[in-house]
C-alpha cells in the first residue's frame, strides 16, 4: 500500500543523510530515541521526543544530551559505523539522562533543571553506558542475545548509587532508604487505575507520568509498527490488571509502575525476538506475567538502599527468556532484521 | 549381587513406561523428586515423597504440584525428551512449590494450605524454573558445569521477593526484614544439636524441620547409592559440628539450616562430579567447609530483605568448584553418567 | 642502560631459584605481594612488604600468611606452575589475609593479633581465592579478560559477610549496618587532604592507612615500571582532587579511600593492559573518573549490612573497561607480556 511506502521512508536514513554530517547527526539522535521501544526509525523518535516536551522541556533536554554522549561516545571510540548508524548507541544514553534527571528533582513528574554538575554527571552516565553497551555485547553477543536497556540500568545504578555521598548532589525525593513491609490495605481500583496505569505504563518508559504523553508514544510506535503498537499498549494494560487481581498498591498502579517493564517485554517477546504464532504468543504472555512481579521484586531488593528498579524487571525476564530459546524447540527466533511490522 | 540388579531396576523406567504415557508421567514425577539430591530412580523419588508425607500432607501437595508444573512446562516447550526422561526438569519445581508455600506458612514445620492466588504462584514459580534452567543451561552448557538447583533459587527468589506488594498474599512468620546483628551468645550444645543438626539437615534439603522425616530421606538417597547417603549424612555432620565449634546459633545448628546446603555440596563434590580419591575427598571437605559459612554469609546479605538463601549456599560453591576444575589437575572429574553408586 | 639491567634482574627469578625449593617459595611470596598491584618483581614484592612493616606487623605476618597459602593450595591442586611462578596466587591470597584481619580489628591502622580462630579464617579464605581464582579463569579466560583482585574480593566478602553468626568472631568496629543517607556537609579540604588522600590512597590498596607507607610502595612499583609508579600515584591524586570537587567526606577522602580503587584502574587501563597512547590515555582517564564514583555506589549497596567495598569498584570498573575492548578499534590493546616499563 501507498502508506506503507511512505511509513517505510522513515526506518531509512533522513533524505540527505549520506551528504551531510548534521543530518546524519541527527538521523542517529532520532532513531537513537526510537530505539528505546526497539523502532529504528527516526519518525518514531520525532514523535516521541514531542511526547516528552508535551510533559516536560526538562526532560525533553535531559534525553536530547544523554542520546548525544553517548552515541558521540561510540563515534570517537570508533565503534562498529552499522549499529551507530542504526541508533543503537543512543537509546541507553538517553534513558540514562532522564533516569538521573528525574530521581535528582524533587518534582519528578516534569522535572527540575539540573545544576552543571548534575549535567556532567547525566553526561558522564551516557557515555558511560556506551561502554557497558560494548562490555554486555562481549559477553552476550556470542549466545545471541541482545544487550536491551541493560547498559542504562547499569551504567544510571552505578552512578546514582553514589550521590548521597557527595554535598555537590541533592538527591531527588523518591531516592529514600527504608524497610520493606508488607501492604496491608490499598485505596480502591477505579476505570482511573485502568486507563492510567495502561497509558501512562507507556509514558513511564521514558519516566513520564503522563498519559497524554503515553498515548502519543503509543502513536510513535505505530508509526513503525502496528504489532508494536498493540504489544506495548496491551503489555502494559494486562499487567495492570494483573496488578490489580494480585492486590498491588492503587497508587503504584495508577502511576504506571507496573506496566512500563510489561510494555517492553511484552513488544520483545511478542513478535521482535520470537514469530508471534500460538506457541510465541502464550510464551511472550507468560513473559509479561513473570515481569509483573519481578517490578516489585527488585523493588524490594532496593528499598534499604532507596534506589529504583528502572528498566530492570523487563531486562531481567527478557535476557531469561531469550537465553533459553535454544532449548524450546516449540518456538521460532526471528532475528531482528526480519522483525515483524 | 542379586541386590544391586534389583536396585538396578529403579534407575530404569517404571516397566510400562514405553507403553503408558499416565505411567511415563509417573516416573518423570518420581524421578524429578529424587533428581533434587541427584538420583535419577523413582524409588528414591517414591521414598523421599513418603519421607514428606509422614511430615505434612501440605508439602506433599506442594512437591508434586511443583514437579507436575515444571515438567509440564519443559514438555510443551518441547525439550529435549533426555531430559525429561532423566527427571532433570522435575526436581526444581519440586523445590519451588514447597520452598514458596514453606515461606508463606506461619506454622512452616507442617505449613499452611496455600490460598488458590498461592497455588497460582507456586505452579508460576515452578514453570518459571524451567524458564530459568533452559537459561542457564545455556550459559553453563559449553563449560561443563551443571546447573545444580539454581533454577529453583532464582526463580523462588524473583517470585518470593514480591509477596510484600500485594494485599493478596500474606508473608509469612519467617519473612521478617531487620538488620545484620553479631551473635552475642548462644545456648549450650547438647547431644540432640548434633542428633538434629545431621538428621534434620537430610530434611531441610526439601524445608521439612523433622529428623525422622531426614532418616528416611537418607534412606531413599540409599536405595540408589551407599557412596551419596553416607555423603548426605556425613556432610550435614560436618557442618553441624564445624558451625558449633565455630560458636554459631544453637537453634539455627539444631533446626538443621547449617546441614542442608552442606549435605548437597558433599554429594556433589564427593563422587559425582569429581572421583573420591584422596584429592577428591579432601577438595569435598574443603568444599563442605565453605558452604557451612556461605550459609550465614548469604543470609546476611538477604537480612534487610527478609529473605531466605534457600539452597544458593549449595550452588554457589559447588559452581566455583566445579568451574574451577580445569585450573586444578590433581583432580579428576567425573561424568555424571559415570557417577559413583 | 646500566640501571635498567640491574633492574631486569629483579623480574627474573630470585638467584638459586632453580636449585633451591625454599629459594623458589620465598620468589612465589615476594612477587605474589608485588602481583597485587601488577608487578611482577620480586624486589617490589620486597619493598612493599616493608612498607608494610613500617606501619603494622600484625598486617605483615597476615600479608605473608595469605600468601603463603594462597600459593600452597594452587601447588597442592597442581594448577598450572608457570602462572605460579609468576606469582600470580599469591596476590588475591595476601589481600584476604590483610582484609580479613583488618576488618576484624578494633584498631583498623595497626590492626589486632588475630585469635587462633581468625587466622584459621585467614587461611580459609586465601585457599578460597585460589578456588575463585580458577572459576573465574575459565568463565573470563576465553575472552582475554583478566581476573584482577575479584578472587580476594569474592573470598572475602563471601567470609566476611558469615562473621556476625558466630560467637567464635569479634567483628571489628568498621563493621557496622546501617542505612544510607546523604551527606549533608564535610569538614573543609585542605592541603592535607590532597597529600594524605594521594599517597594513603596507595597504601590502602594493601589496607594500610599511613602515608609514608604509601610513598614507598610507590618507589617499589617505581623499581620495576615509571609508568606505573605514576600511573598510582596520578591515579590517586586525580581521585582525591575529583572527590574534592564533587564535595565528597573530608575524612573519607584523607583517609585515602577515594584513591585506592582509582590508583588500582589507572595502572591497569594505563599502559598495562591498553597501549598508552591519545586515545588510551584518554580511556583511563574516564575509567579513574568513573571508580571515583563507585567507590560510594558499591558502598552504599554494603551500607544495609555493614560491609566493605574492598577493591571491587577497580575490579568492576576495569572488567567493564577491557570486556568493551572488541567494540572499540580506537584503542590499542596490550599483551600483559609487552607492558611497557
Amino acid at each position: 500500500m501507498a502508506i506503507d511506502r511512505t511509513l517505510e521512508m522513515f526506518r531509512s536514513p533522513i533524505p540527505g543523510s549520506e551528504r551531510s554530517p548534521a543530518i546524519r547527526s541527527v538521523d542517529w539522535i532520532l532513531r537513537g530515541v526510537g530505539q528505546v521501544v526497539f523502532q529504528g526509525n527516526w519518525l518514531t523518535g520525532l514523535v516521541i521526543l514531542a511526547a516528552i516536551a508535551v510533559n516536560s522541556w526538562v526532560y525533553f533536554v535531559a534525553a536530547l544530551l544523554g542520546t548525544i554522549v553517548s552515541t558521540a561516545t561510540a563515534v570517537l571510540l570508533r565503534m562498529d559505523r552499522s549499529l551507530v548508524n542504526a541508533g543503537l548507541l543512543g537509546f541507553n544514553g538517553c534513558l540514562a539522562g532522564i533516569g538521573l534527571n528525574f530521581y535528582m528533582s524533587n518534582d519528578v513528574t516534569i522535572g527540575e533543571w539540573p545544576s552543571v554538575q548534575l549535567y556532567l554527571y547525566m553526561a558522564l552516565a551516557a557515555a558511560l553506558s556506551t561502554v557497558v553497551m560494548g562490555a554486555l555485547g562481549s559477553l552476550l553477543g556470542s549466545r545471541g542475545t541482545p544487550v536491551l536497556t541493560a547498559p542504562f540500568v547499569f551504567a544510571t545504578w552505578l552512578l546514582m548509587f553514589a550521590v548521597y555521598a557527595f554535598v555537590g548532589f541533592e538527591p531527588g525525593a523518591l531516592l529514600a532508604p527504608g524497610s520493606p513491609a508488607p501492604l496491608g490495605e490499598t485505596a480502591g481500583y477505579t476505570a482511573e487505575t485502568v486507563f492510567n496505569g495502561t497509558f501512562k505504563g507507556v509514558g513511564e518508559i521514558f519516566f513520564q507520568d503522563n498519559a497524554v504523553t503515553g498515548i502519543i508514544m503509543a502513536v510513535g510506535i505505530l508509526v513503525n509498527t502496528r504489532v508494536g503498537a498493540l504489544m506495548a499498549v496491551g503489555g502494559s494494560l494486562l499487567a495492570t490488571l494483573l496488578a490489580m487481581a494480585a492486590g498491588a498498591d492503587e497508587a503504584a498502579i495508577n502511576a504506571g509502575l507496573f506496566g512500563f517493564n510489561a510494555a517492553l517485554t511484552a513488544i520483545a517477546l511478542g513478535g521482535f525476538f520470537f514469530v508471534l504464532n500460538r506457541s510465541g504468543a502464550l510464551y511472550a504472555l507468560f513473559g509479561v506475567v513473570v515481569t509483573v512481579f519481578l517490578w516489585p521484586s527488585i523493588g524490594v531488593v532496593l528499598t534499604p538502599i532507596g534506589m529504583p528498579t528502572l528498566t530492570f524487571p523487563f531486562v531481567l525476564t527478557t535476557w531469561l527468556f531469550i537465553l533459553a530459546k535454544p532449548a524450546f524447540p516449540a518456538l521460532t527466533p526471528v532475528e531482528p532484521a526480519d522483525a515483524t511490522y
